[in-house]
């Protein structure tokens, strides 16, 4: 996409960017190389199986740590409707999780006491198969909401999944799928200055679950030692910058979780404030960017990601890359390929409702449409490159709005046909 | 619809409710009776005529009012971005209006000076054919964004209108249009104690600007006599409980505007706190109400209504309301005729964020389907009840948040393939 911006600390795009950082707006990490997409790290053991939750394929996974001074770090959704598996997670401390369970195809959301039930009893039994405390497995449903999640079925698929757990993560990654059109996962090498760890993670997300609202969840782990609050404060970090910054429909689900584990198992120590956690941090970040960007281009029938920056006062940035973002004109444009400017315009002037006058700046693909709110004089030449521009896989839209101090990004889907069909045809 | 509960002050529905107000939603106001749709109220002359803005049809018109003393009121957009007609017509005082001129095919936002001199020069060449002043001519124009309202034929349009002014607003109200089904407009004749007065209204909204944002346009004449400040007190409140009230994809326009004239040609006064204002307010009160439905009736693309009403807190009921309105779930679950109401409680819980413990009643045309947040269990008989009140044209969705005091409403369309299509598939 020749004319394109140089997004922050992105790298130039072409052969470098290959293999799984296929995102122009994703940097590289220097010291990190792919490994196999299913290479667990040191001290993980993972699988996945099918129990019959879904009509056919895997539906329950276990990712499990061998090593007892494992930590970890989650996050969950922020929506006041939450699942039962957040919530009994959510209830005990969750920085020193030893394992994770994941079923697809039922949320257990809005279920009642038999949900907590479930939730809790799953947790029970995944505790008892791999002998750690309760409150040391993390649990995650995603799938129907409101319907049964049926408890015996996924009592069993756990227990086949501890029987069979082994050193690769591939099952695992297909079990925790609903409508993606296929697993999101990487494996990583990292050479960090005190040796070599491992950082690998499967996430989920953005298919809808026929036909209720989508999910995303992750799964990191990694062989370094990291303390808790070292690794809570870098999923912090690195959450704010990738799942917090997508949005498909602009819906936030149940049941969104993150979960990170460190087994140590490498013997690497990555202490706060040195050249470990830096390295490290940047591949974690690169990591969950580009999972988050995957999520986003499959969004319900997606076919192109756009990306809006703003740049301005603190408080106005976020609504306004939200509005633009979760605008459905801005999305049906992005899916025509049309560069349709006005209604860039209008979504950022209804989100600065009240705060006329009206003076942003917009570029597309680095090419200046408006100044001050007003359309900027463009030739026939240069309106043609930008119809041209706004025809390929990634579209950027940078906004300056006024004040500054402020800057966010946004990353979307484009809204097709396909989504309406996955929505609205599908029955419950 | 069997089972629907009795929405706030409605009718039951049935023959009575025939004719123009068709809503169950809409209280018919007893003390009115419809008049052909294009008759003015006494005072006024109105005219459409085709200047050759769209490729063909009528696209300039206008409302005058003949006397002197009219008094007049208005409101416009929120929006920071608005389109030059409405920065040159809310400059001055709006409560002395005179007429109105408006145009379709092109919306003069975004234009720069260009579309600034274009507004002005056609105030002024309507108030001097007029031989009013030129803050008398309010002026909304309604189309394409970021596109040259070309000016020659606007003002030849002004002049062929004014030339041709004529005691029906027939050709005003189709003037108006871009591509709305048909034309939105009534006329009713109300005993009130102190006499009979007309009140008429001609709107247009949500069919698709090809393919810019919808905008949505009301003009409404009265030759009752109202001091400007009733005028504008009734048109407030009315305001906000009809085009205030309506989400077609929770996108707010650059060029809303509506006008209210008050000729007094009846010679029936209309003074506040009076009978005569409570029935007119009823009267004009019903008609935006309808006018409102009928623009999300004509949603693009829509072939259902929904209502949500929201009681608890009233800081909560209208951003909760909002959510689930402009939910583009909720949205295709209305269009698909699914009672998919675990995307209702999403929807909720997102607007609640932070506000856990989740508890909220849900009912769906009267049906209760949760309580508490959790789902509320129904036999197969009750099922299948639910599924087959949803099928109807409107669908009511009744929700209790915690707290009390606050109760809103608002209306919305469902989301379908011919909105993408409208929205993508046609190129700037």
């Amino acid at each position: 996409m020749s004319g394109a911006p140089a997004p922050l600390g992105a790298p130039a795009s072409g052969a470098e960017t290959a293999g799984f950082f296929r995102s122009r707006w994703v940097e590289r990490p220097t010291s990190a190389r792919e490994l196999e997409p299913g290479t667990l790290p040191r001290g993980f053991r993972a699988a996945g199986v099918a129990a019959g939750l879904k009509r056919r394929g895997l539906d329950v996974g276990v990712v499990v740590s061998d090593e007892p001074d494992t930590t970890s770090a989650a996050r969950f959704t922020t929506n006041a409707l939450v699942g039962a598996p957040v919530a009994v997670s959510a209830e005990g401390a969750v920085d020193g999780l030893r394992a994770v369970v994941a079923n697809s195809a039922y949320a257990n959301v809005s279920d009642g006491e038999r949900g907590m039930a479930t939730a809790r009893e799953s947790q029970a039994v995944a505790a008892d198969l791999l002998d750690v405390a309760a409150e040391q497995v993390g649990l995650a449903s995603t799938g129907k909401v409101a319907v049964e999640l049926p408890q015996e079925r996924l009592i069993e698929g756990i227990a086949n999944a501890v029987a069979n757990l082994g050193d690769d993560g591939l099952g695992f990654s297909e079990a925790i799928l609903t409508t993606d059109r296929g697993p999101k996962r990487a494996s990583l090498a990292l050479e960090l200055p005190s040796g070599s760890v491992r950082l690998a993670a499967q996430a989920k997300g953005a298919g809808m679950i026929s036909p209720n609202f989508a999910t995303m969840l992750c799964f990191v782990q990694t062989d370094a030692a990291l303390a808790a609050e070292t690794l809570d404060l870098l999923i912090g970090v690195c959450v704010k910058r990738s799942f917090d910054r997508i949005s498909v429909d602009g819906q936030l689900s149940t049941s969104d979780t993150v979960y990170a584990l460190a087994s140590g198992a490498s013997g690497v120590r990555v202490e706060q404030e040195t050249e470990d956690e830096l390295r490290f941090g940047q591949a974690l970040d690169a990591l969950l960017r580009q999972l988050a960007l995957e999520i986003v281009s499959d969004g319900e029938g997606a076919s192109r990601v756009g990306r809006v920056v703003v740049r301005g006062a603190d408080e106005l940035v976020e609504p306004v890359a939200r509005a633009v973002a979760d605008s459905p004109l801005v999305k049906t444009a992005l899916h025509g390929g049309d560069p349709n400017f006005g209604r860039i315009l209008q979504a950022a002037g209804q989100a600065l409702a009240g705060r006329a006058p009206f003076v942003v700046d917009l570029e597309i693909e680095g090419r200046r449409v408006a100044s001050a709110g007003q359309e900027h004089e463009m030739s026939a030449e240069e309106w043609a490159a930008l119809e041209q521009a706004v025809t390929g896989p990634e579209v950027e839209i940078e906004l300056t709005v006024p004040g500054s101090g402020g800057e966010t990004e946004v990353f979307f889907s484009d809204l097709s046909h396909e989504y309406v069909s996955i929505n609205a045809d599908y029955s419950t």
